[in-house]
């Protein structure tokens, strides 16, 4: 089954009625969206094998949902580092920083030597809002993590990847290709070059607005927040 | 091992703390106590053994979760109704009732038909902010709990229950003994008399905090928000 997907327009216009007529906080979707993510790399990083993780945060509603994942991977047992470089100034940013904070929580400014001493990375830099130029300081950081050989997590697309079209055919990003992708409510377009693992999160989707927007509604096992799909008919690059 | 307890001022210091200077929303912990709840639901009443799962919302934040949980469980599967007649003017509440009403989750005035309906129950009508006496129309509710052969899982307290001094002496829920409880990032004194399963929820509790606070952090497992504890040295009623 090749899954139906979401383009980057409808997936601002599905979070838009989601915290609008939904009636969902952008608190209680950001929660969601982190639990997912941390629920994701407990699959593909088991505690041991290694529990550094490098949870690198844009600055946006992408690098959000990486602190949220950051703080549940804490309670896990894993000793995530943060890299933040662009802060934001908005209130919800600053709690979910906060509360990494209190729980002594490093933030690093310094990605390259980051990633030495880590097994595992998250892609929270960019999501489906991402278009344009990738932006300093995160093309070198793009860079590392096209070449880095430790496995990579990114959330909701590969960051400097076009949600419709794809990996980039030049940049930092070209040939930059994740072990794994957590497509946020529904997977975007661009799921149709990725190789890799493939997680949904996402599972607060009302069966309503799944139809409206055109969507499967994957079937989760148990209480959890994530499932693994295989999708047919990705193209090869 | 007796699990160290949270007292009822205590407790509202600690939800206070978390939300000034732990920088916590209260859409985010209301979601995580939930969906705390919704998980102990799903360990103490398999989907195969009965899919329906009564709800009974008091007025304040242990109704609160109770919506919450509720979302969750239709989530899973489960086919949850919801009994909340003394509905709060808060946004919150008006949000997470919304987010049910969207998925077409029922909402019932009477609460001994609901009764006849349902393989579970959920008791999420008083909390930890719970003292005095049980007003209208929750007295023939909490009598109905006492009375029913179903399994019922309290939210923090069985409701009527004294936050210190455990199970009144007189009034509707006098002989009120759920099969389970779950406490809310601690259990309270009133878990001396508890006979029953006990869980514990609240995967989000600093180090720090729970030092300060003298309590103990359980160890859950995996991604669990939920443990399930014995408590040595229960006394007998």
């Amino acid at each position: 089954m090749a899954l139906r997907t979401l383009s980057a327009k409808s997936a601002a216009a599905l979070d838009q009625e989601l915290m609008s007529t939904g009636a969902f906080s952008i608190d209680q979707l950001m929660e969601l969206a982190g639990l997912s993510v941390s629920q994701a790399v407990f699959k593909l990083q088991p505690l041991n094998k290694g529990k550094r993780i490098l949870v690198a945060c844009g600055p946006g509603n992408n690098g959000g949902d990486g602190l949220v994942a950051a703080r549940h991977l804490f309670h896990y047992g894993y000793q995530p580092t943060i890299y933040y470089p662009k802060q934001s100034k908005n209130e919800l940013y600053q709690r979910l920083k906060k509360q990494l904070e209190d729980l002594k929580v490093p933030f690093t400014e310094d990605f390259t030597a980051a990633l030495r001493q880590t097994d595992h990375i998250v892609d929270a830099i960019f999501g489906f809002s991402f278009s344009g130029e990738v932006r300093e300081p995160f093309p070198k950081v793009i860079s590392a993590l096209r070449d880095t050989h430790l496995p990579v997590l990114a959330v909701d697309a590969p960051s400097s990847w076009n949600i419709e079209d794809g990996p980039p055919d030049s940049g930092p990003g070209k040939g930059f290709m994740p072990e794994a992708l957590i497509s946020l409510t529904a997977p975007k377009p661009l799921v149709k070059w990725f190789r890799g693992r493939h997680f949904i999160g996402g599972r607060f989707l009302s069966p309503a607005m799944a139809e409206k927007y055109g969507l499967d509604l994957p079937t989760y096992e148990a209480v959890d927040q994530i499932v693994e799909v295989e999708v047919e008919g990705q193209e090869k690059l």
